[in-house]
């Protein structure tokens, strides 16, 4: 697998394919690559001449108390998994190539970042953003790919794109699940078997709301209710929160449901912080 | 003169030339041409194949009590200047072109947008920022070009350039003057003939500072002291600012000057606020 650490390396490589009329996809990771990223990459393979995957552990976008330091890393085992799934490069930067000491620009998306995970975490999509920004300049991409399972960075991500006119198609892949469900995450490592276990019970718990809401119910504190109700019956799970939120701008929905909502829903198994959702439209 | 009102009309066209493997400048303005735009249109034709035009005053840059709606326009001798300077396009959209009602993104460089002008002007800077990101991605530029008057604007564009890994080279053009040494500007109109007159204030005191300096003057205090003392002398001049600073970051020198200052005032002539500046090397 061609692995690049350098900017220019990157940019060269892209030049090399633009000139000869190639299209290129993107697929930024923060690296411990699973089946999530691995159909994310498939499906840029598919669509596009050449992908190129990015693995950095972005530290921007971890809060001061978060796991920037313990975050999972295996490079050998991502370029393993980049070969197979199709790729053509990974660009695998180190911290200091990416950030200057003395950088001082932010490109923020107001609002939506805000909303569910901002909450908790108020810097993250800041650095989010930031990163894909610079992603977005280095690699100029046709075509970028997200998983459904951070829904709120795909919403930002889109707006972000469309406000600063990116001319990149950002596209939304469906979350890779677990045999019991369980949603992939390079944070599943942290669970111990009790709370792998455990940890069912996110996609347990939506599994009951999208039958509420396929049943008819269209309240969205019935919703939530359902939901948190399922989360409050496993001793090791602690809500983060549940929320039933406008799928395009993440606004709380209140009273009856209309139009497409995003059911999300953040919960601790122990100290590791796990989310889930999916999208419903009436 | 080709000028085109859309964004996917200048992609278009930016994609054809690239195509055929030429280089694109941007020279992006608010309009109401002058000598110093056109010297900026000049200098990006000589060093690129293709020369863009952006003529679009950037709400997102002026504050709620600046002169947005005022601020002159005039497409038609606009597009004259250009065409005789050897430019190859105009992209002059309208203001729900470039911005959708829910925009929410925004771009910010830290610290360099806080000293000078960023003090008395606290969104000018978020607005420049935002409107240069989009114009890049817009036109993806190889070079852009920007008039050194606007110093901590040139300033700004480099570090988000280099920031964000925007593709394209900065150039920085030397201050276009009036006859009797008025720095040039969009700005110059709202003067009237006594003030016009009164304006020359600001160039002459920075004559007085550039001549204390070549005299071995290092003291940044008394620079600036040189400095007030002219623009006070003026009945109708009232001073915003009158600074010297280091050149990256923009901070304020005490003390001896060493290095490289940039020498920047800013003088209220009646109503209007002027700015000035010239760079100076140790």
């Amino acid at each position: 697998m061609n692995t690049v650490h350098e900017i220019d390396e990157v940019r060269n490589k892209v030049k090399m394919w633009k000139r000869e009329g190639l299209t290129v996809g993107l697929v930024p990771t923060m690296g411990f690559l699973h089946e999530g990223h691995e159909s994310l990459i498939k499906r840029a393979v598919s669509e596009n001449d050449k992908v190129v995957v990015s693995v950095f552990v972005n530290p921007a976008q971890f809060g001061p108390n978060e796991d920037f330091k313990i975050y999972p890393r295996d490079i050998e085992r991502d370029a393993k998994l980049c070969e197979c799934a199709g790729a053509d490069l990974i660009f695998n930067p180190e911290p200091s190539t990416m950030y200057c000491e003395d950088a001082s620009t932010t490109v923020n998306v107001k609002g939506l970042t805000e909303e569910l995970c901002g909450v908790r975490r108020p810097v993250h999509f800041g650095g989010v953003c930031l990163v894909i920004s610079k992603l977005f300049n280095i690699v100029t991409p046709d075509r970028a790919y997200f998983g459904e399972k951070d829904a709120q960075q795909l919403a930002v991500v889109k707006r972000m794109v469309r406000d600063l006119n990116f001319d990149v198609k950002i596209i939304g892949c469906p979350i890779v699940r677990e045999a019991d469900g369980l949603a992939r995450s390079s944070r599943n490592v942290y669970l111990s078997e009790e709370e792998r276990k455990a940890a069912v019970v996110l996609s347990r718990s939506l599994d009951g709301a999208e039958k509420a809401l396929n049943s008819g119910e269209r309240n969205a504190s019935r919703i939530k209710e359902i939901i948190s109700q399922k989360l409050n019956s496993e001793l090791l799970a602690r809500i983060d929160y549940v929320e039933v939120a406008d799928s395009v701008n993440l606004k709380p929905v209140s009273g009856d449901i209309d139009g497409s909502v995003l059911v999300a829903i953040a919960v601790y198994i122990g100290k590791v912080r796990l989310i889930d959702n999916f999208t419903f439209r009436i």
